[in-house]
């Protein structure tokens, strides 16, 4: 049995939620899952559909981009995904989908605005959407400047890649991650729920108001602060 | 055998259908069932997924929001369930969901305008959408207090809990009740589509306008009125 | 066995495609189908699920809405059924629906464009919306005049209900017929389809033009003319 | 066994895959696979709804539109299908469908415009919308001119049926192709989720931008350049 076998599992079963959840169409996504102790994560192989899916097929790579147990090419996003888990430690899984609401922000080139509790329950702040990237970097190391588009933006804001768990990388499509693949997994869905939400109350409401400091303060902090009691 | 089986049954059964009709991702939304008798209720423990939940999992809790029985936390909404069934004494059921559209006509805090006879059907007002909170009272006991913004928002519209059995609050998401939880259920999922054809009637006639009295009437009393005799 | 089995059997089979093809909420709908022969039709039983249906529990009921045989009440909308029935002699199945796009489209009060192909396959003409019926109709025997409001309404923009098999009643939601139960019900669901589309394409393309007349003529023929040859 | 029995099962199996990915409402969509050794395709039966579908009844045709074998009348769109074989050499499936999106914007009679690296990952440029065809093209052999309209249009544009494989036709639907089958059908799928996307992005933001030309060129390489890598 691989010594990877934990993680392997881990990226499967996570994997397997994408098309359960309506993320993906076809292989449109990816999930990761790292063992920070051995320095690699599991991550799906590139172009196979989730029917076809096991463990055992897993790719093993490390926090370089270098394969390192498998014989399928893993996806073709990995380098971004080794990106983030080298310079993110406390992050244990990455997804990436094209998910349709996410992915309409990112093309839209705009920061979702934190319109109610819903968000708030996840995210003080709007979810960022980095802007697209410059020829430079698309042109060159295209999926490994993708991580780095990715921590810069975060920085910019004075984001903490703690606090936030996930982005839109404009003209592309958003990134999640978490403490594990299956928490990185639920941030995608809150993602894809909370932009389809914030695009209906716009419709309904074109100058609708970001929500207010305290009920954003007290939503995130049931859930995420010292004494948190959340669950619904 | 609990002494509280009946609502145990009740609630279990209404939590249920809420991932069936499509209106919680995840753990966002919680059923009770109240026994007027013995002055409790029966509600979903805090953050366990749907598939987890039985009827011995549902937590009972006293209408001031003490736990009686259980060994879980009930959910984080429990005041609020609580308030309402303390100064509404004909309801016997409670629901509070984030359903998409009912959320996102929340979000942008508006009443939702009685378009067609689907709404009045069920409704002969618009659905009220209670103001967002004061900071004062998101500060302080906040599930408590939107009990009362809920509560007061009914008076100050001269409405009767009897007769309107949904409200959004403004920049969270909609509480419906009923003389049972399934009945609660039921006004959530009507709320849910009437809030999804208001929005696209606006879409599809910016000026649409609102239902005229008559038929209001009509389609309500033949629903609710003495000599009904609506099913459809 | 009742002499109206067969029709029982039909109008069971029609209403169970209603939820399977996501028209109605709950028992939001209804179909019938009738009987030429004896004068009579079978419809939904009022206010029962769909999962509870059956063949028997289907209510017989004579072309001016009295019930002939069963022990349930027929569904509310009856008279409407009795009276379109009555006066339009060729037609074997009619469909209420609140199914949620046309239903958009009703309460806007506006006809549905015919923008493509689709819609010109079923129809050669805007899809008619009837005026929201005048106080005194809606006081008075209200589901017998919704009858005559969609007759009358044909009739004044001169169209035949042999050829225009579907209309939306103004601020309420739609009927189709047809020769059989089970073309009414098809003719409910390429409504919602044509209805849906018709929405998107005006959001897409505000001053979106409707169809020129020799597609609408083309298809409508290969599909209804003497010459027909379509099916897909 | 028929000596076409390859494309009979290739046709059959991509025809059911239609309703598996929501593509089509009964039976408004049809596929053919062809044999290009033998000179001739096999396509859906005309009207059958899909359930009955089977290799058997698929209807085998060449590509001037003459039916070789087969008892059932093949797919009103035959000649169209037949037009596209015989000019363009190298595709081996072509989809017809009335998929919701797709035919919306087909319907605005508008290209889709490229907006992120979902549409760039299969499509270099904005996805064409044949104008809605003469009065005189419609009244003549209406379905074969269909197919001329495709081509004339793909040719006005400079794009190659092979580098392009999916096309509007204005007031109509969509048409996709590729070198099987079951390649047409993912890039049926893939049109519909890209135009669904591409109508939410100018809800979120009317005046989105074009993607840039490097995004462009460095996603549809990486899956179809020369060194291509992609597959998520």
């Amino acid at each position: 049995m691989s010594k990877y076998q934990d993680i392997r599992q881990s990226a499967y079963e996570a994997n397997m939620e994408l098309p359960k959840l309506g993320l993906v169409l076809f292989t449109f996504g990816n999930v990761s899952a790292a063992d920070r102790e051995q320095g690699v994560f599991a991550i799906k192989p590139s172009g196979v559909p989730y029917a076809d899916l096991s463990p055992e097929n897993m790719v093993i790579v490390d926090f370089d981009g270098n394969t390192v147990e498998g014989n399928m090419r893993p996806s073709s996003d990995t380098k971004t995904h080794a990106v983030l888990y080298k310079h993110w430690e406390k992050i244990g899984g990455i997804v990436h989908t094209h998910s349709t609401y996410a992915t309409s922000w990112a093309q839209a080139q705009r920061d979702i605005p934190i319109y109610g509790t819903t968000h708030a329950d996840h995210n003080t702040v709007d979810i960022p959407c980095a802007p697209p990237m410059s020829d430079e970097m698309i042109q060159g190391n295209y999926e490994y400047q993708t991580g780095f588009q990715i921590m810069d933006y975060l920085r910019d804001k004075g984001m903490s890649y703690e606090e936030v768990e996930m982005v839109l990388v404009g003209n592309h499509a958003p990134f999640t991650w978490g403490k594990t693949a299956a928490k990185a997994v639920y941030n995608s869905a809150v993602l894809e729920e909370v932009a389809r939400m914030a695009f209906l109350t716009e419709q309904i409401r074109p100058d609708a108001p970001r929500l207010q400091d305290s009920l954003i303060k007290k939503h995130y902090e049931r859930k995420h602060g010292p004494d948190s009691y959340y669950g619904q």
